[in-house]
């Protein structure tokens, strides 16, 4: 079986997939064989050129013309544009992988799901953290019951790529395309991984904020407004009664890439920062301090396809084993997590924080 | 001028401010020589032990006794006796320095407020982390506009010495002793620091949550009933528009000792962890990267009393330098930093938290 | 151009070579193209595979047959068969990247030097880790004086996938096969990084160490003698002065691969570790502490051709950075370095710290 | 019994034993009384004044006004005037403390050891790293069999104080006041806890370097010749096979107090570094990575003493264990390690790299 995959969006998520793609057959031979067939973009220079250096067939500027061309269809652009192709490829059984956030309007996201839950397609939602080895190890410890019951979570995602008042404007800056900002960007993430560790959301009391409210337009003289956060905070509470707080930023000074999370459990605790994705760090019954685990051993998810122990990935390899785990339940007509409910319950949540910070009120989740 | 003085409570905070008055005559000379009078506790064996290794010339078991007897008061008792004992002091024009949190109730600590406020006395509220050079250094930082206009705050404090179910119960699960639990007793340090460095709160949404509900007795086979949170989660919004999130447990499995407030800016961000509280990591302007600054320099903030650069100063040495600093203070008729108008500004952030936490609503301080 | 490409050995770094063929292309567009098209090793089912595998047009175990037929001869064996082949083809006008260490003899070596002066081929041996970013960058900081004059060296390299005396045996203890051990497969990387960032070596006094002088043979009941170092201390004298510390080690229990080098200067310190190799700490001129830099922004070295900051790499993109120049500076008839004087310098840093050790006297180098 | 103590010096160390003479009735009040009866230093003003503030009851220029007056002796002056006041000490049955290094030269201290054995007098040499907690925890860890048999040690003693060149002359600059430099000043600790910890060393190869040669005289215009090393390097071999490499500077850019040691075990390993006291990082039988202890819990040598979990110590603690373990001895008429036994066991280990520096051969020790 040869897999004709199409891609929407040719930015970096593109060059990711594409790269993962690309290296599959020398590190998973046993993942199904792929051709990367078409690719669809809005400037047809860009577009053609990303298809020369992704490796595609062709290009287009016309999404419509991928469906009918491929088996699978990756949603790569910004989220208010992933309903209605991925709709339309649902409708013909075309397997969708879909970028995250899935949606940006809990609507949305349910009419995706509900087509997905009509199709016989394979759906997943692009959270690709979950598919580094140390993130695998520590779902491997919360469910070998390492860590106990889980009473505290912490999700950071801070960065300082906008820290600056004349960095530019960008689409994620704009609530018509990106829905959104920060805690649907970067909150996203925390929130799946939070749920799948721990389990569903309850409520939650969230916080957005603007600290800069207008950004240059690259190229221009002209200053654009900025209408979505650039920061959040969030109190959450789990059904199982375990608490979590999140926090986000753009405009984080220092900060490159602070995404962690820390669960602290009645066992033990671990902890993942992303700028060290190699390791983690756990205190388990028994230790006296936290050890910082290289996630790099042969036993270790994943690490036996790559290199000796010390001798870290980098992030584009959770793009590689996300590939490697969603052609394969294509190929064994499985099921892929996470799929498009995960992406709804993620998109309620991003609702529920937008709600609170407008209310000032605890919101409940559905 | 020798300053008579008097304790009362003879536990940890007891040890820690006889231990500073006797250092202070080696290493900062020109405080105001001390007396430490008389001690009242309790237990009379306890008290009466306590004066002989603490150095104190008698004890007592009637704090009535204290207040006549000497020049200074220290209020060393849980927060729920701290009232009676410093109303009565200020009264009679004694100098109190009252521990941390001033008061379990936002009206005892107004009437704490009203009596300081038509007393000549000095009085002190017990935040010392205030005077570990790290902070006193992230002060300057901010002073001095290194970090820009604040941004985010973030506050934890973190520990495990409840962690296990089979912990003893101790007053501070006590409602009606401790006032409010870890948020209380924590929390505090947490808020002073964050009003200290950034400016006054102006609203809260608040997450308190009891893990473990009931607690053995030591010596007995009684457990008895948790009545305080033992963690917290807080949402807090500045009148400058920057935003905070703290939170703090005292089940955290693995943390000994996380007492960190970070601070980001529009020009530079700044960490402090209590378990290195001779670093400050820092990023500031033109910075790649955040350094550890080991604040162990002649010029860092009374550093010079002590050791050569590297050579480690350790927790001790707050109160020490708060010694000094309020001593200094009734010597030189002059006031006192953290003082009681601090310490009810916190207690109204510890109460709008809880009462946030009971309705599930922000609420404005004040 | 389309280079025929040909690799002796099908272990890891066939593996990582033949992976960083393949990634160029999306990567490094400008790379020249290249066809892989034999692969010669002793076993003939494992060379098939790795055929299929590493993308290979066909297979052979006889290595003779490669020289012929390709324009690049990667030579990926043990250290004593490299310079057979290397020399044959050097002699046929075929390009070789040779891995390191170079040789076992500085006679080997010299021969293999000597050879490559009277071709026209290019030739490279195969430090990989100058080709890291941080390395790179620290390779900048020292040549525009951002360290001063450099003092003090120390270069570590301490792992433990021999620390536990049942870890298998394997050639690189056999002195025949490996030459020397540790200080030769370990100590060569250092002493490369040391040699490129600082200058060439006065003097070396060494010292050598078997702690564990024999092991089982995996799938057998022997156990055979380890006739190799496992462990090596070295004090070393640059020509500038300078002097250096190194030590590695095989049996180091708890280290995954603290591969570390740093840099003491009159103006700065700098000092990098592989298992964070994404990061470098620097202490410059003004800062007060050791900054944690994230090599990851666009106008880091190599880094514009892969993620946004804080997104890092992994080891294996040493291995295509380096791939990436060894083919530009053929296409471009030019020079590589690291080339065969490097590692010939190299192995007789290696032989004087054998003679060192054997005769407890510091050795000049030549 | 109350001790009378005599001091001769006045400086950093004096002020540290004197601190801890005053905190042992508050901390350790089982330890016996100290007076602190006479002080003698050059400057008459200057001791008059340390008198003063350090609590001595009165001061003297004449050193030999001490010995007669007093029970103890603290000998801490520069090294080459240890020996002369320690013999006349014990001659007298005075107990001595002598600072590190206990001599200058090997004879010296074989005299002062000579003196100590026909003396009934308690001895010391001032080895104060022994008595932090983490150190302590480090000898239990190796007397337990923790970390198995030991292979490599790696001890480090880098400072930047005088990595500048205009950083001031000082006498330890000058060698025959010092005797040798860093190797002996800073080197002699880690000889020390390697010894100790280890056990006897049998060979040293070192190296010895002066970087920069002349530094200005504070308040003058002239320039001295620095006569001592700044800088050394060791390799070493253990009567056990064990190996170890030590480093040390006082010209380590950058670099506070990076005072390290790591020892690397059979069965595990485990690593200090000075600037963070309160820690040991150990890597034990079964763990994966390396485990951060706190070293604050009661359980912790001597950490009953003063705060609870996580309120860490600083580095004069170790002083006052130091004391602590001293004046006990005395009282109970017992011994005290390390004595002079161990001093000159180090200072022949300073003489041996010495000349190995100068021969550029291996000396044997003894």
């Amino acid at each position: 079986m040869t897999l004709k995959i199409g891609f929407l969006g040719y930015g970096m998520m593109a060059r990711a997939h594409a790269h993962a793609l690309n290296r599959l057959p020398l590190f998973f031979p046993e993942a199904p064989e792929t051709d990367r067939t078409i690719i669809a973009g809005r400037d047809p220079d860009g577009v053609s050129n990303a298809a020369d250096r992704l490796g595609f067939d062709r290009s287009t500027t016309d999404w419509r013309e991928v469906v009918p061309a491929v088996d699978v269809l990756y949603v790569l652009t910004p989220p208010t544009v992933h309903r209605e192709p991925t709709v339309e490829a649902l409708e013909s059984g075309v397997h969708v992988l879909c970028e995250k956030p899935l949606s940006t309007s809990v609507s949305a996201g349910e009419r995706m799901v509900e087509t997905a839950a009509d199709s016989d397609a394979v759906v997943g939602c692009g959270f690709n953290y979950r598919f580094l080895p140390a993130i695998q190890l520590l779902k491997q410890f919360v469910e070998e019951g390492e860590l106990g019951t889980i009473r505290h979570v912490r999700g950071q995602f801070l960065q300082n790529w906008q820290a600056d008042a004349t960095d530019a404007w960008t689409w994620r800056n704009d609530a018509e395309i990106a829905g959104a900002g920060r805690v649907a960007d970067a909150g996203s993430h925390s929130f799946d991984l939070a749920r799948w560790l721990v389990g569903p959301i309850d409520s939650v009391s969230g916080q957005l904020t603007t600290t800069i409210d207008n950004r240059p337009v690259d190229g221009t003289d002209e200053r654009r407004t900025v209408s979505t956060d650039d920061a959040y905070g969030v109190l959450a509470r789990f059904d199982s009664g375990a608490r979590a707080i999140f926090d986000g930023s753009r405009v984080a000074t220092g900060h490159t890439n602070t995404n962690t999370i820390e669960l602290v459990g009645s066992r033990g605790t671990a902890r993942f920062h992303c700028e060290r994705l190699n390791e983690l760090e756990v205190c388990l019954e028994g230790d006296r301090g936290f050890r910082t685990i290289s996630v790099t051993d042969p036993e270790d998810p994943y690490v036996d396809r790559w290199w000796p122990p010390g001798h870290g990935l980098g992030w584009e390899h959770s793009v590689v084993h996300e590939n490697y785990e969603f052609l394969s339940a294509i190929r064994d007509d499985g099921t892929f997590e996470p799929d498009f409910e995960t992406g709804l319950a993620v998109a309620r949540i991003v609702d529920a924080v937008r709600r609170s910070d407008e209310t000032g009120r605890r919101v409940a989740i559905r």
